[in-house]
């Protein structure tokens, strides 16, 4: 990469990277992109199989969208949402409420996922205190969470990924396991006095590595919460915006939420933006006398970013006019049928999770400490595949516009170096 | 403004915005900029005299910048910094690491303000940790303090804006009179075997009021962090990058801290990006095996985005190439002068506090529970110029690039508004 990983690391610090073996591992360092490729600085080009960490959509350098950005550049980049408005902020905001599981549903810009996950927690409780509950104060979250990794959105995520040296600073929530009906029911019955909110990814807890949630699991969540009039936070932050094969997961569970999360997606991959979206009975318990404490003293300079919003408006219309959500589906289908073919019964193969286009294929640990996961990912990305692995699963995101054509190289990549690396 | 405010307020949830009162506080609805102006939906152009909440500087609609996003944009929007990077993110820190008052800096990107500082606390504590002190999990922080709206930095955030009733989600901190040397200096000596790290904002406070801190204090604190190995975390979102006369206020306290925390005018107001900028050593700290407990588990989805990226580096080199710093000094000694012959002996003013271009002007509190504040900024942008008030404090945040006819402006008009609000 002619000097720049050694530029690179003299003076980034990379999420999630232990940097002293940054180098060695054979980092992408990219200039362009094109579609669904990625080109780096030396020029080679990689099928960007992971969506750029799973925010990209429908590709890079979509002739679309770069326009939707430019054209909002020639009026303004940014203005502020404290206590004002902008107009293109507006018309994202009225576009998203057509579409999200919410109902009639108001929209707290934020830029970071975690910050929109952070923004919910501080609604739901503070929700019950303009209610006259003030006493409602904990969550429950499930084994497996993953909301982010501010304070706030670490307190509800499980542990793992090195948090525990955290727990000082994260307040204590009830947890369930994923996916037990009884047990969380349970709870939330038995702790309806003091449970403020009940947080959960539907679908697919993505971080966990693809792990697949009920629809059922979730509506009888919903319900539970329903019955004892605790609210529920749904994290889409991973799973909104094509994903699953729907625009939004909880439409295939059938769940209307009081508060969703979402963020990555939202802009196509191009702008950091999140959204905390409340529905009308938790937006109304906020209204009351001006400058007064039932206000939500909450907001981050860049909400509503004026450059983000037109991208993301833009994105939204050709998720609609390129029907994009049915190429998801086919290419979805596709998928899982060449991972069953070419993937599923690899002996070095424990399972493969998929939902939609979110997949984890989890390789049996090693009994020598060999980092499978890690080797697999760098094989791929020999083979031009950019792949990025969670633990021992590799996680394929393809972007929802994939080709026929692309679906298979990933798959045979894959396959290819699962068979190189474990045989 | 044609509908706008209603449509706005049909489903945008507006931050620190009592949204019962919104319409009737006569928001502006932007849907242009023009230099220091904004121009709303209706034609109407303002004078953006809070720089769109403390974030823009050189100006809206730059043609620098806006080519700076363009060019980008025919490169790349958006790709991950997760394990890899991207060309024009590891140009901007080295941009950057040539200017930031800290040693052989290394910066981890992220978004939001707020989850630069959740970066700097997780940092801070897991130092300690790796380095053998895991019992090093406490912080000091300073009366009055701000530090954004996640749940980690509304901890070490003092009380107000309705913080109480997130008690229970806040992890205690200590906490010292800001200014008080001998009694911050006695808390960093009696609890240095449990502190992590002290958190300050250098020279203003800004959303406390525009509360100024010496320059001496903060050596002060920063001597006592050094004497007893207490790290030390400067919170420069708000005077970073130009507001207070230098490059950052930390300049003119002759400290360079352990982490510094960078947001808001970094991209020069046009797009959401933070930083969270760890000194050699603590980076070194964080060094270790591959996939290590000793790793910073910890990353944000649109982490070093390339355009806003790409704006920044463009950002920096025209507060270099335009002498911007000569052009605050300046019109900060002109607002000083100012506001001293036409604002400071007002009745109804109780103090006016300026460093540079961030400025002050506290009212005395109303005894028949007016909101002056709210009242005489509404005054100033029925005359063209936009202010948004921080209680009773009127805060003006003019543009790093004002002419001295803007600066006439504005102070004519805070006068004016307050002379017919108060009289």
């Amino acid at each position: 990469m002619n000097g720049w990983v050694q530029r690179d690391e003299a003076v980034v610090w990379h999420g999630f990277t232990q940097m002293a073996c940054y180098a060695d591992n054979a980092p992408v360092i990219v200039e362009r992109g094109e579609g669904r490729e990625l080109i780096a600085v030396d020029g080679t080009r990689y099928l960007d199989a992971i969506s750029s960490l799973w925010v990209t959509t429908l590709g890079h350098r979509v002739p679309e969208l770069d326009q939707a950005v430019r054209d909002q550049l020639d009026r303004i980049a940014h203005s502020t949402l404290l206590g004002n408005g902008n107009r293109v902020t507006i018309e994202l905001a009225e576009a998203l409420a057509a579409v999200v599981p919410v109902d009639d549903p108001h929209f707290l810009f934020a830029s970071d996922g975690a910050a929109a996950v952070e923004q919910a927690l501080r609604i739901a409780l503070q929700f019950w205190a303009n209610t006259g509950q003030p006493g409602r104060t904990t969550y429950l979250a499930f084994d497996g969470a993953y909301h982010g990794d501010t304070i706030g959105a670490l307190s509800v995520g499980d542990g793992g990924f090195g948090t525990t040296v955290y727990d000082p600073l994260r307040f204590p929530v009830l947890r369930a396991p994923i996916g037990d009906v009884e047990a969380a029911s349970r709870i939330i019955a038995e702790h309806c006095g003091t449970l403020a909110a009940v947080v959960i990814e539907p679908l697919v807890q993505g971080a966990a590595g693809m792990v697949l949630v009920e629809p059922a699991f979730v509506r009888a969540v919903a319900a539970a919460c329903a019955e004892h009039d605790v609210l529920l936070v749904c994290d889409e932050v991973a799973t909104g915006f094509g994903r699953t094969g729907t625009l939004f997961a909880l439409e295939q569970c059938q769940v209307r939420p009081d508060i969703l999360c979402i963020g990555k997606g939202l802009t196509g991959g191009y702008l950091p933006m999140a959204a905390t979206v409340a529905s009308r009975r938790v937006y109304d318990a906020f209204l009351g006398a001006d400058l007064s404490e039932r206000t939500l003293y909450h907001g981050h300079s860049y909400s509503g970013n004026a450059l983000a919003a037109a991208v993301a408006v833009r994105h939204l219309q050709l998720i609609e006019e390129w029907d994009v959500l049915a190429n998801v589906r086919a290419r979805a289908d596709q998928l899982q049928g060449l991972l069953a073919a070419h993937v599923v019964d690899h002996p070095a193969v424990r399972e493969v999770r998929q939902h939609g286009l979110m997949v984890g294929v989890e390789l049996h640990a090693c009994p020598e400490g060999r980092r499978l996961g890690r080797l697999v990912s760098a094989e791929c990305v020999r083979r031009g595949v950019l792949i990025r692995p969670l633990g021992d699963v590799i996680v394929l995101m393809p972007m929802l516009t994939s080709t026929v054509a692309e679906i298979e190289r990933i798959v045979e990549t894959v396959s290819g170096a699962i068979e190189a690396v474990c045989r």
